[in-house]
């Protein structure tokens, strides 16, 4: 069961969507939970054929599902051609209540730290220990959870919300109805150092981060400002955690990042592109638009074409794999062998 | 030279683990030294055949050995079958003290900043800049290190230690006797995104995060809240840093994961489970109980059976290196030749 | 373009390196721009040649570049063998006064919570909500950013900047000269667990953490403490964001480590490596000196001698890179087929 919404009833999740619904329009929910799990009174949808069997026994009051598989449920329904994405608008208007009830607080906590020639818009909360240096420029509504650091010149948006703890370096620019995760670090240096006869001398790193509009960034993701350009996310991508930004990468409008991604410098990401956990991206490649890239791929080279992109080896018991690993180290030798073999025929 | 430990006798030292000595039972000790580099008056241990070389001209004063190993040391012993537990305890004891002394000092800083709603447990520690919100509930013997924030009805149980500028988002509960590294997250937002024609919808995330009794959780690590129902990491679990742990996923007990595993939504790790560092986990598998997984390992589906599994490609120069990364394309044609050369015979 | 620096001539820059320059004497800049990008007044560099193209278009009053190229150039030049280190240099001279102008605000915030017995250097700023503990020395000139902590007993030597929300574990030692960036986390424990009939003990960390002088630190990077010797990290090191640094491993001076790599416990790497992003290397291995490791590559034992290494295997398309993977599982039986028809001939 999830943390507690507010309560509703099947007329009311319907008409969020507008969707047609079958059954009591005055049964009420207040609380959101799987097929399998969910209890009377609770919400539930079902999208993924997988899950089927606890569809036909759900203890759900209301499930939102596709018309086509009204028959099957036996609960109060709210029909939708696309139930995920017709959950995803109805948990919001659920939830919402939580996020907007935070600014009716609309205060500065006593202890946040604000200097003077802080731009301030309306309705925003800053909470406990936050500290935002000179010449920042705060939207309306903004929410600043505790322990966050603005330094000088930062710019954040209307609605954006910044979760606990995340430090954001000078001159960063973050558009409206942002949602940066804790722990996110936005606009540290990028990794630019010169050889000097052998000690490395550190490149400044001039340029700035920009991010879009409703982008999101995970826990713990690092942006690097730009070297003298800046470094880019456009409109609507959505990033999650521990994911490293280099210095310069461009990130196309609505592409989709997963966790623990790298991405090295001056890369430049096309727009709709889905990139799955742990991809390693080398620097100065440029991926094309609705690029697909499988969780754990090294990608060496530019993709001029949409598509989906692998790279990686099975997993197998160790003492298998280790016979196979070895092997590697001869796969030239054998390709010249076979093609050897093959000429004496 | 370990940092300073309380002083204490060979008699002692032993008495910590029920353990027989050999040697001058007032001899003392006051700091923790590796075998090679130890001096007179600190304490050793031995558990490792590949520094025999150590143990034969080590200058500590008592070294914790297996019975058999006791007529090589030149030094007071410490006789254990298992000299690394041994050690663990006897180094858990030594140290003990400082921690014990913290709460001592039992009190909440000035500068915290505590919602009157939360409840708070005896003999707490509630360090500098600490930020509390409102329904939390703070157990006994509690350490909370400066600049930590929890967010709204966050528990945390008796004698656990959260170390400094820590983020815990809202209805997350952890166990007792936990410990959570600086830096890490608990609590995100999961990565759950809809399309809505061509923009990423957010799903809210509405599960929380459930940890159970005697957790460590490295620094910078990031446990993301559940989609509906709860991410649960049960009791025992050893988590390293800069681990990531998507929405949805459930750690059995006492399994241990290396620094730098990502693990994606839904996976079902089993107990007693070990895992390299590095390793991807995709989402929605099911791994068994005592699977141990080597470091950078990819599991793309789910493992059965308890054993050592392993993925990934052998180091080399990088000239011959190229020469079979590139042949790896071929592999399948190879194959298929091989097959045909075999037919002609 | 870059955030504003300080106006300067052509004759001031060309002093900064001891170049000789072509052109007006009095020409000044005032920002920082690419060759593509560069307007009017401001400065630009030409140190590779695929920007070659820029070069004979650009609108940059100065370009740094080769002496070779200097007819190729349109704007006034400033001559240098290696325009990029040229370029460092002058660029760091431009934002110097940045840096240098906060000391002289050299102030330690109203709401930093510092221990009486905390020893400070002269000309330090230490800003808002800063928590230092008891016995800390902070040397001249440090600068340490809002949000951070030290814990007891850390020392900082002279010039060293921390950025916002670092946390330093208590003893832990950090050079002259040094930049830690923001959410680094210095000194947390070791993954140091033994085995306790199935649970999991936890070993003490008692070792330290000693950095060099001139170590960069990146966002969100972890180094843990020694388990009871130091975690070694010597001069000139520089560490990109989120590399993972095990307790006990030690890093030779002037090694460059690119993001996301993890390093397991006790290994040794050599002076003046370069390792590439994502690179995993395991537990008691050695890599000498000079050794190169390409991104993403996984290291299972010790390197001997200098030389580029590298593992991994290609990028494809999803289908054809699926018929490869599965054939990865046959190699070694592949191996055995063919030497077996190369026996039959």
């Amino acid at each position: 069961m999830s943390i507690p919404t507010r309560p509703a009833s099947l007329k009311d999740l319907a008409e969020v969507t507008g969707s047609e619904f079958h059954g009591d329009a005055q049964c009420t929910i207040s609380a959101i939970a799987t097929l399998e799990l969910a209890q009377h009174n609770e919400l539930s949808f079902f999208s993924n054929r997988k899950y089927y069997k606890y569809l036909l026994n759900t203890k759900a009051s209301i499930v939102i599902l596709h018309p086509d598989d009204v028959h099957e449920c036996p609960a109060n329904a709210i029909l939708a051609q696309d139930p995920y994405l017709a959950y995803a608008k109805i948990a919001t208007w659920l939830s919402e209540t939580r996020h907007k009830a935070e600014p009716e607080q609309s205060k500065i906590s006593e202890s946040a730290v604000i200097d003077d020639t802080v731009i301030m818009g309306n309705n925003t909360y800053i909470a406990a220990n936050v500290v935002i240096a000179g010449d920042c420029r705060i939207g309306d509504n903004v929410i600043i959870h505790p322990g966050c650091v603005l330094a000088e010149k930062v710019s954040i948006a209307d609605n954006t919300i910044i979760h606990a703890n995340v430090a954001i370096y000078a001159y960063s620019i973050i558009g409206c109805d942002c949602i940066i995760h804790a722990g996110a670090i936005i606009g540290s240096d990028g990794f630019g150092i010169a050889n000097d006869q052998g000690q490395w001398l550190k490149v400044p790193q001039l340029g700035r981060v920009v991010i879009g509009d409703r982008v999101e960034v995970g826990a713990n993701t690092t942006i690097d400002r730009g070297a003298i350009e800046d470094t880019i996310i456009e409109n609507g991508v959505k990033l999650d955690n521990q994911i490293q930004i280099a210095h310069n990468v461009h990130i196309g409008e609505n592409t989709a990042i997963a966790g623990c991604v790298g991405i090295a410098g001056s890369s430049i990401i096309g727009q709709s592109c889905a990139i799955g956990g742990g991809v390693g991206i080398l620097g100065h490649l440029n991926i094309a638009d609705r690029v697909h890239i499988t969780a754990t791929s090294l990608v060496t080279k530019s993709i001029d074409e949409a598509g989906i992109y692998s790279s990686g080896t099975p997993l197998q018991e160790s003492a298998q794999w280790h016979k196979n690993f070895v092997r590697f180290k001869q796969l030239d030798k054998m390709a010249r062998r076979l093609n050897a073999l093959e000429k004496k025929k």
